[in-house]
């Protein structure tokens, strides 16, 4: 596979509004776009540092993964995005390396890219998550 | 304070053998340095993904606040750091809105940095670090 950059890091916020001064004010970054992915019940905030955004996930519903993570983890990094030419390749090759997956597709994410996630516990307790624009 | 993009992302291993075949064989990456950082008690992987380094971090001593880190929450992300080009100033911006800094100025770093960190419980539980070269 060929991995390019950092597409994202994704960080489990309580509340987006609550943690925005923080990136807008302290760390000067700007929050270019909020976005719901119903799919895995989250609302989504993105900030663009260099090559890499950070993407803040509130959870929109208690039975959201990201509501379960702070529940279990307290709030944090939640997942590394590697931006890759084919995700669908990508899974198939970690795959066929050893590595357990939690998508063996791609599925669609936000801001239209094409996700799919590996599974923590075959990446060093880090959710890995490849994508593809 | 000017950030200009993510200089690394520190992953909190046990093992930097153990997670080597993760990501030089799985994620394609190539360690390019391994460094012990005498002052933190870590010894130090580097892998370049575009702007961002992936910084693997094993204790060498279980006094290391990596060691700790690994006890309480298991292998994972430990921390993010954003690169400026003045991390004294950085970090004097940062306490003036009001963030609790772990810093008060710049010291040595890995690969010849000059760093600081930032207290997570002011930054949406990430541990965060300003870093210049």
């Amino acid at each position: 596979m060929e991995i390019t950059h950092i597409e994202h890091i994704g960080i489990a916020v309580k509340s987006i509004d609550e943690h925005l001064p923080y990136y807008e004010d302290v760390l000067g970054l700007k929050c270019y776009n909020i976005e719901t992915v119903e799919d895995q019940k989250v609302k989504t905030a993105f900030f663009k540092v260099g090559q890499t955004k950070i993407e803040l996930l509130e959870p929109t519903d208690e039975t959201s993964t990201v509501a379960k993570f702070i529940e279990k983890r307290g709030e944090g990094v939640h997942h590394i995005a590697y931006a890759t030419n084919n995700v669908n390749e990508a899974l198939a090759e970690a795959e066929a390396k050893g590595i357990k997956l939690i998508d063996k597709q791609g599925r669609p994410g936000a801001e239209g890219l094409t996700i799919g996630f590996l599974h923590p516990k075959w990446t060093g307790g880090v959710l890995t998550e490849f994508c593809e624009e």
